[in-house]
This record gives structure tokens, sequence and C-alpha cells, in this order.
């Protein structure tokens, strides 16, 4: 499935937003925000400019889509989107450390280039200037108590979505998660700024709290879909279209929602079979089949893409309590359908 | 010198403001909260409380102090003053990783409890309760617009903060940095925080820009005082009274302000013994003498010294420029003789 149509009418706003909010900081032109702009795919390991830029841009376009569904214009909402794709991309840039992860976007990380201690320092760096970026909401004149809230909303997603990263390291470690834990950890993870992306453009584009909580909800379940639907991808996704080779999060030892719900599920020989991949540090070639084969005797690709899909349905059903404009319905459920529908 | 007296008169607020803002997260009894109350001294390893709290409060102190001084009350800065020491403890929680400090108070630190990836989020929640333990100004009948602006000046301290400690951790490998260089990164790495506090106290307490303005020039240069008697102490500190070996500074390689000054000024034979010795990653007892006996053939110790005291100078002008009760001139100068005067 092809990306929405939504992804292409805000992408030059959004990078303007994102170029003018990191050029605003007085000492952008010191070596420390090459990192940033490295991250970002605006510039070569040399500080040189590069064409275009990186992502899908997915928490900006959903928050300016929500702000034009409710208040016909989107470029109130500009400063929150580009603070929504900072923070983003701070919590990449950390995450990259963590999961001593050493490529994104085929392109070495920040800490394989800088090393971990400046990595650390470009992910601080970048979770500052998306602070900074929320406050050019007071130069398109929303109201101080709304640009509060907005803060407010957005750092208390941001801790939340630390929390789900707490626990999702400390999982690795443990053979006896639950479906639930782990459906709670990606809640935290990534539910919650996904859902303060919806939220936020909501609120600035309406005072109504049934309409910011309805979009809310359909910022919540989205997120899931896509999460999990990710999970689907990093094993069962085509190499051609996401880049990486088939059971890839396998071979990694990542325990994505396939593998927990295995985990939770097998029984007798397959349980056996699992957690004796699963205690190993790494997985060879035997160990990723024998997975695999657990994952295929209790049809766990067809159950991750039904979970996938219960969320788009609760996502959808969200969008359904609420007078929308033909437009703005149609974009939304676009978006509800890609979540679960593509290839990557 | 003993601490001064101000800093008994506020230390039970500040803590009870500290530890409100924490228990305000709906997850703070999540075990991820353990390793903030770990890192401020408030529980052991296990999650045991602990008698006290850790450190002096030196910001949170000086923030309510220029509170007092303008307002006359220092209540309505409480959120600020908890916030700025949460602020500076995100930044000691990623400092030791950065620079491979396995102890911090005589306790080990967070990621050596904990390991680096833990200790990351660790940092990041501390900074993020920080940020929402300034929300609590609402909370004091503080204007949203003056909410607004405390936490714009909050965040933008925090980023040159990070920028100071990006120079900082690029001047390790370097042996040509001049005294100004080091100056201005501590000015950015300590004093912006430190004029931070200042600031943020007056604004608190007073309408007056310059008033404020002169609590911020008094912060920073403040700040500097105090860095550069750190530096200080980290040479040439009492065992007894630092809790640190004499020349502990120089035996982990730190290039502090001494080393800098030296590098700076020494020539011929001297400079090349102390390239000789910095050239190297670790330094042995032979090396220290050496490089000891450079800083002792340049009077480096008189000038560090005199240094510390001509910022606490710049400090006490800063004071004289305004009108003050005799309460606060005193405390505010007993504060800034302090910086200098110290042993510990």
């Amino acid at each position: 499935m092809k990306l929405p149509a939504v992804f292409d009418r805000y992408r030059s706003d959004i990078y303007a937003e994102l170029k003018s909010a990191l050029a605003e900081q007085p000492a952008s032109g010191e070596p420390m925000y090459d990192m940033l702009r490295y991250h970002l795919g605006w510039e070569d390991e040399q500080g040189k400019p590069l064409p275009g830029s990186a992502g899908k841009a997915l928490r900006p376009t959903l928050c300016l889509l929500a702000c034009e569904a409710t208040a016909g214009d989107f470029r109130k909402a500009l400063p929150a989107a580009a603070a929504l794709e900072l923070v983003h991309n701070f919590s990449l840039i950390h995450d990259d450390i963590q999961d001593n992860d050493r490529e994104r976007r085929h392109r070495p990380t920040v800490w394989v280039v800088w090393g971990v201690p400046q990595a650390i320092n470009a992910g601080n760096a970048m979770h500052l200037v998306a602070t900074l970026a929320l406050f050019r909401l007071v130069d398109r004149e929303v109201r101080a108590d709304k640009v509060l809230r907005a803060q407010r909303l957005l750092e208390q997603s941001c801790l939340t979505m630390i929390e789900g990263q707490y626990l999702d390291l400390s999982f690795e470690s443990r053979l006896d998660i639950g479906e639930s834990d782990y459906l709670q950890m990606i809640e935290q993870k990534t539910g919650a700024l996904m859902a303060c992306s919806l939220e936020l453009g909501a609120m600035l584009g309406s005072d109504d709290d049934l309409v910011v909580q309805s979009f809310r909800d359909f910022g919540r379940n989205l997120g899931m879909a896509f999460q999990v639907k990710d999970d689907f991808l990093g094993i069962w996704g085509d190499q051609q279209e996401t880049g990486k080779p088939m059971g890839s999060d396998i071979r990694r030892g990542k325990k994505s929602f396939p593998v927990v719900f295995a985990l939770d599920k097998a029984q007798g020989e397959a349980r056996k079979s699992l957690t004796n991949v699963y205690r190993n540090k790494s997985i060879d070639e035997t160990g990723a089949i024998a997975v695999m084969d657990v994952l295929d005797s209790l049809d766990t690709r067809a159950k991750v893409q039904n979970k996938a899909e219960q969320y788009r349905d609760e996502a959808l059903a969200a969008l359904d309590k609420m007078a929308l404009s033909p437009w703005a319905r149609r974009n939304l459920e676009e978006v509800a359908h890609f979540s679960v529908a593509r290839g990557y």
C-alpha cells in the first residue's frame, strides 16, 4: 500500500519548521548541532548538506491532520508538529545507544560516528530543541495557558515514553513476559507519543474537550496498530520493501510482539524449544529456524496481523464518535488502514 | 569556612518540594523511579529509604534566596528550586556515564548499579520530572505567561549546559585549549544553570527587568567562582575536607582549569613535560609529580585562586548595582565569599 497522500500535503511545511526551529538556537552553527542534522538526514558525517530528509514524519503529519480536521487550517500546529518529530528523534538517538544498534536507515548511528558520550549529548540537545520548538506556538498567537497545556502534555507523554523504554529494556532478560505486559509496554513506549500527537493537533484546533479526547483515543489505538504491525514486519516483512532480511528481529534476539505471543502461548516441546533459544544472548541460524517453526505452529503471523487490525478498528471507532468533514474523515481513515496494510 | 546559614534556612522546604514533585508522577512507584531516588540519596540500591538527602542544594538555595530578596517570601519559587536541583541531577547522571566515573558521594554511580542503558533512561526521566516540577508554579498562582517565561529560560539554560558538556568532552583529546576556551566552556557547562537559578528566583519575585538582569550577572559570576574553585580543590583540596586525595584530578587525567592554565602558559622544557604526560590516556605517579612540578613552577595555585576571586568580585559588583535589604545583601555576600573561601 502506498503512503497516503496526506503525508505529502504537509511535508515541506514540516521540514521548513524543523529547519527554522533548529536555526533559532544561537549556537546552532557549532559542531554539536552537526550530530543532530546528521541524525535527521540533513547532513553527512562531515557536515555536508544532503538532499531531502529522512522518515515518514508520521507524528507531525498526524498532529497537523488533527489540527486541520478541527480548525480548517493546520499552520497553527506547526510548532507542535516539529516538537513531536524532534522528541521522536531524541528517543531514537538514545535507543540506538541502548540497543547497541549500529545502523539506522542504512547509515551508521550517531554513537557509531561520534561515540556514546557525545551521542548522549546529541539526544539531550535534540530533546531540548524539541521543547524550545514548542514555545514557537506563542509566535502563532496561541494563548499562554494553551501553550502551557501543550508543553505539559508533551513532557508528560515523553516521560511515559521513557517509562516504556525502561520496561522494554528490563524485558530483555526475562522469559516470563505475558502478552498484556508487552502491550502495556508498547502503549507507553509508542502509544503515548502517538496519542499526544493527535491530542496536540486537536487541542490547538478546538476547545471541545470531547473532540480532543476522541482524537487522543484514535491516536493511542493507531499507535498500537503501527507498533504491532512494525513488529510483524520485523519478522515477515518483504526484504524488497523493508530493506531488512526476513526474520531479522528474530536473528537480533529482539523479543517483539510475535515472540512474546509465542512465549505466552506455546506449551510442551514448542515452549522448551523457544526458551532454549531465548536463554542465549545471540541467536544462530538453527535457533532462528526453530523460533520460526514455533511461530508457524501457533499461527502467530495471522494472530499478530489480527491484533494490529483490532487496534485499527478501535481507532476507526474513535473517529465514528466525531462530526468530521468528509475530507478529514477520509484522510484519517486512510492513515488507519495504512497502519496495518503497509508492507514497510 | 562553614556553609552559610542560608543553606539551612531552605533545606526542609526544598526537600519537601522535591519529594512532592516526584510523587506527583503516576508511575513513581515503579522500579524506574528507584534509580532517581537512589541517585538523589533518598534510597539505597534495594529501594530502602535512607535518612536525609545528599548535596548542598546550591542552585535551589540561590533561587529561593533571590526570590526572598526581591519578594520578601520565597515559597512562590519552590517549584523552580526543585526543577533546578532535578536538572542538575539529570546532568550528573549522564555526566557519570560520559566520564566513566564509578563513584559519586562515596556511592556507586547509577550506571554502575543498573548499567548504561537504564542509566540513560534515569537521566532522561530526571530531566522530565524537572520540567514537570516547574509547572507546579501554576499551583502557586504564578501567571501563565510568567510560567512560560520561566520554562523557556530553564530549557534554554539546560541546552547551553549540554553545549558546554559537548565542549568539555571534545577538549579531552586536545592539547591546544587556551585559557579563554576553557572559561567559555565552563561558563556554558556551569555558569548557565547558576545564572538561571538566580534569574528564576528574581523573576518570580520581581517584575523589574534591571533587577532580574543583575541577579543573573551575580549568578553567572558566582557560578564561575564556584567552578574555578572546584577545579582548585580537585588538585589542592585537603583530603580531610574533600574526601578525595590531593591531586586527584591530575591522576584522573582531567584537564581542569589549573592544567589548561599551565598548558597555555608553560614554555620550553616545562611545556614538553606537560604535553608528554597528557598525550597518554592514563597518568601514573611519575606523570602526576611531573605535572605538579610544572604547576608549581608557574605559581598556578595562586593564579587559579586569584581567578576565582576575580569572579567573586564581579559577582559582588553585580550586587552593588541593586537596592537590597541588609538581610538579603548579607546573605548573598556570604555565599559569594563562601564560593572561594571554602575547603570542600
